[in-house]
């Protein structure tokens, strides 16, 4: 008989091996928020009992309270360990092997990886060099195998957003489609369509509470649906995904506005000071309505992510992501660490002996 | 065009409900340590910080470290957001629509679950009365079509367990499968297969936290298998699947060793008080490995499960099991605990008019 083997689309399945190893310094790599979340979240924890910590979990009751906040009824709103298992939920839901995931790139990786792995085709449609959104490329690219179609907004890692009039056409367009809006860096760009779920049957919108809300460790992201499609992601999902600490800190850290409006005030402020920094420089930069800066450093890409790392600041290195040649990510903090990130940057782009736009 | 629809496969898929809802009272339904973890994982929590939530988890440091605990190779153990990941990775890695997932039954029913949403065939061999492994039924089951067979030891809900030897013939038999020894409840029983990992290619065992570490709160599970396989395994799983908070807690759990031992002395004295009981009482039971027992009531099961709930204890209607018409699974906790159940059975089954065996 044969030997044991994976699956071949296990074989053929996109891998992703985020740089993780030794982040210490100053982690202006992955899009956290860089400092920490609500102290209330703290006191949450200091409360639990080894006890608490025996249980099963329940999403139920926490499910609800999140789906109050967002103005949602419960069967709308499904709490996920992280955006990425709500991605992994999404297309174990609608993919077949051979239905067709379609993306504008470059944007968030994981919905490949996901979709390859599920064995659908993917489709994408390339952004121009503004990494504007490709409006017209995407409708003219739906099919009737289009089963799904992500839409990161703002954009990672361009930081680019859609406007909710194109949204709307995606979703008119694609009525055959789960159309997932990724709403992951929402809070520093403050446009939504959360109102529209339940009223467009294939809207599906995700939020993650690893960014603004500061609790990336704890693994929590939504889904958010018409409760027609949401018993489906229901069904797929496994009914303890979520863990019990995770739904103990996640109503402090929602109840806490005042801090996550402070956090997302920061951000805000610092993305200038970087911007009028990059610009100082020379920099090539993209307009960004999220926690990050997109830049072009060009050939030299790679040397300045080590000098970077010289002055114990973490970039993430883009330059692999479609229509990204020579380009650096920077995650944007509170402005006492963006000043930090500021002098490592012009230091950097000495060393590397910078002249000017790539 | 057409409407939004789930892949058909979502819509034959076996539907997990588990009775949470309101648990309030002695909790001996979900087979969860029943008391408290070990009191060092509270210390652990208490010295996490606001900002240690806000990155990304690293699971590679205590990968190597539960690796290392069990005298294997950091390749070759994969943690997980509780076993049902691990169920779900390893249907996933395998299992193309029409493979045919092979399982004794009644067993843990996530099996199925996953195995249907891969839109597997399952392929079930029906244990006798006994509750025996069936070992001759599954040889002679096994197919070219067969690329999983999952093996709890000991087995949920019956508390039967297979003998190495047995073990080692399923796996002689079917070379090209990937057999699954799931020891969730090992620390009950004692025996495992750990010490083949590495040795046979297509042997994968899978060990959880939820039970004796009774960290079921946290969601740890594991996966372990030589690393020609796991490498499919890491492949299809998340980077970030397994929160901070639980990577921070296993480390103490661990090296509690102490705790563990007097948290498994107390089930294993529990379990024969509660055994004692049952034949005082005439109930039928089945020798159980695990920590729990199963019992047949009969026709009056729902309202032997209301009557103990009357009694603050909550019980498990296991009825719908293939072969257990009439059951119910008792959870065996702590000795203390398992007086106060012992008392709610007497009384529960007074009120159901108990006369004896069913």
């Amino acid at each position: 008989m044969s030997r044991l083997e994976p699956r071949a689309g296990v074989l053929r399945m996109k891998e992703y091996h985020p740089p993780l190893g030794d982040r210490s310094g100053l982690r202006l790599d992955f899009n956290e928020n860089t400092l920490a979340c609500s102290p209330r979240v703290r006191e949450a924890l200091a409360a639990i009992t080894g006890a608490d910590l025996t249980r099963y979990p329940e999403r139920g009751p926490i499910e609800a309270m999140v789906a109050r906040h967002h103005g949602l009824h419960p069967d709308q709103v499904l709490l996920t360990n992280g955006v990425d298992e709500a991605i992994h939920v999404l297309c174990q839901t609608y993919l077949n092997p051979g239905d067709a995931l379609l993306l504008p790139v470059p944007t968030y990786s994981m919905y490949e990886v996901y979709g390859s792995g599920a064995e659908a085709r993917i489709d994408r449609v390339v952004a121009g060099h503004s990494f504007a959104f490709p409006l017209e490329e995407l409708l003219a690219a739906i099919t009737p195998q289009t089963r799904l179609i992500a839409i990161a907004n703002p954009n990672s890692p361009t930081g680019q957003t859609v406007t909710r009039e194109q949204i709307l056409q995606v979703l008119t367009a694609a009525p055959h489609a789960a159309v997932l809006v990724d709403e992951a860096y929402f809070h520093f760009f403050g446009e939504s369509v959360m109102d529209l779920v339940g009223q467009i049957p294939n809207l599906i919108v995700a939020r993650t509470f690893s960014k603004a809300y500061g609790l990336a460790g704890l693994r929590l992201g939504m889904l958010a649906a018409a409760k027609e499609q949401m018993q489906w992601m229901r069904r797929v999902i496994s009914p303890y995904s979520v863990n019990a600490l995770a739904l103990a800190c996640l109503p402090p850290a929602l109840e806490d506005q005042q801090y996550l409006d402070w956090y997302v005030g920061e951000v805000k402020a610092a993305r200038l000071l970087m911007e009028a920094a990059l610009d100082r420089l020379a920099v090539h930069r993209w307009p960004s309505a999220a926690n990050f800066v997109l830049v072009r450093i060009g050939a030299q890409h790679r040397h300045f992510v080590q000098a970077m790392r010289d002055r114990d600041v973490l970039v993430r290195d883009r330059s692999s992501d479609p229509g990204c040649e020579g380009c650096v990510r920077i995650t944007i903090g509170p402005r006492e660490q963006t000043d930090a990130g500021i002098l490592a940057l012009e230091e950097s782009l000495a060393e590397i002996g910078w002249k000017g736009k790539a």
